[in-house]
């Protein structure tokens, strides 16, 4: 049987894949087993790597809110853009559970032109700037040529940094680029080689963003497929929420008013927040 | 009456415009004028600068090739890649005639990573790598990313030939950046603010890429827009036939087989190259 990626390639299915990535979500070996078992007996041919998917999310369901959210979570944060939420925002919020006092879209004065930044972020002596690169397909990475242009943009805001007699010298300049798709091979390359910061999905391995994410469980309210329909964006973006966590500062009847939903539904989505949360 | 732009962007018609550009291309001051107030009475309420090119290009004809060559230019440099010939190899070919040596399409080892260089170009003490950026449109604009990653592959570049000792320190390298299209302000101001170069359309003023090639008759071989249907440009460019000139190496019989045309069009086309070139 044949795979179709959402970047157009096609591969050989290997329930392996599916096994690991169920095992990343913390659900039991067997039942991942059973799970890449049934796809594999489902399916004839090829299929896309979507409709493995979807299949994979319906039967998630039996086993609790908090499987399901993790394996949507990067569908969750590539779908955050379209409901009114810019990628840039997100990872603000998340630099910010991890110590930083942020700025988002700051235009700063290089040597040579100005540039418009995504996030400034600030931590004891640490000055960075972050691009934040946000794809809406699946198939696409962040390659060589992003790495090139965001290192060319260091260096000029840093060269205005270092001639301004007021900027405090003592502080280090740094740059970061975050991408909620993987990397190629040369763009990790050249930004590791020039001592860029990369964050993207599964990179680097001990701190993906994926792992940031999961750590502190910073899941963004999209994360549930099902409710998606229901939930209406505009509306909980201007409450200020865009967190998961952010629905559960509030009773059933408040986050009923912010989000759209009925009362008793506003309860069941707080009940399964919980439990993607706490767990 | 407005113009709709091929970017998207609408503006008043402004006669004065046509009137510059045939003005450029050597047309006398009244037949410009009386051609500029033909488009004002034939259009109303709005037009798309393509139906005034096409329009424009239609009454050209009565001038002769010369005219309507030099008019469609710019297209027939952007129709170049379409017709199978890449923009990096009309490049090669327009440095060739100012002096230098070339090689297209190479990689070439940078301290970081390796790069695929466009067009590698020598003259005298100088080394250039040279990036050329298409685009099929008449709207795009190569701005200020590309400046930015086309300083960064040059810098990565630039410090692996200074770490070898073989490498001739005498060489003074730079980065050459040529489009088929305008380029952003932010591009121009960057590019020159780190001392690249820049070649686009109408940049430099002094030394834009049409004017290199009018300078030097260097008009690709596509330059006339009714032979297009025509000729056989895959035929044309296994012979090594790419720019108009080139026709003019053989006889009308010889060229017809090269081109697909019949004798007696080969030798008029041959004529109206001949009109081009020689004016």
């Amino acid at each position: 049987m044949f795979v179709l990626k959402a970047g157009g390639k096609k591969e050989y299915f290997n329930k392996k894949n599916i096994e690991r990535s169920l095992a990343a979500i913390g659900l039991d070996a067997k039942i991942a087993k059973g799970l890449s078992d049934e796809v594999s007996l489902r399916f004839k041919k090829s299929v896309s790597s979507d409709e493995i998917f979807r299949f994979v999310i319906s039967r998630l369901k039996s086993y609790g809110p908090e499987f399901l959210g993790r394996y949507n979570l990067r569908r969750a944060v590539m779908n955050l853009g379209p409901t009114g939420y810019p990628f840039e925002r997100y990872v603000a919020k998340v630099l910010e559970e991890y110590g930083y006092r942020t700025k988002t879209n700051q235009i700063v004065q290089g040597h040579c032109v100005k540039h418009e930044i995504d996030v400034m972020a600030w931590k004891d002596k640490t000055h960075l700037i972050v691009e934040c690169k946000y794809h809406n397909t699946h198939g696409a990475r962040s390659d060589l040529k992003v790495a090139l242009y965001v290192w060319s943009r260091f260096l000029d805001i840093k060269k205005k940094w270092e001639e301004d007699p007021g900027h405090k010298q003592a502080e280090f300049h740094g740059v970061w680029l975050m991408t909620n798709t993987r990397f190629t091979s040369e763009a990790v390359q050249y930004g590791e080689c020039v001592g860029m910061l990369l964050t993207g999905w599964g990179y680097p391995r001990e701190m993906s963003l994926e792992k940031m994410i999961h750590d502190k469980k910073l899941y963004p309210i999209d994360i549930f497929p099902d409710w998606n329909g229901k939930l209406n964006y505009h509306k909980l973006y201007e409450s200020e929420i865009s967190l998961l966590r952010d629905c559960l500062n509030f009773s059933a009847k408040e986050f009923s008013k912010k989000s759209g939903l009925k009362e008793v539904e506003a309860a069941i989505f707080q009940s399964e927040a919980l439990r993607l949360i706490g767990n």
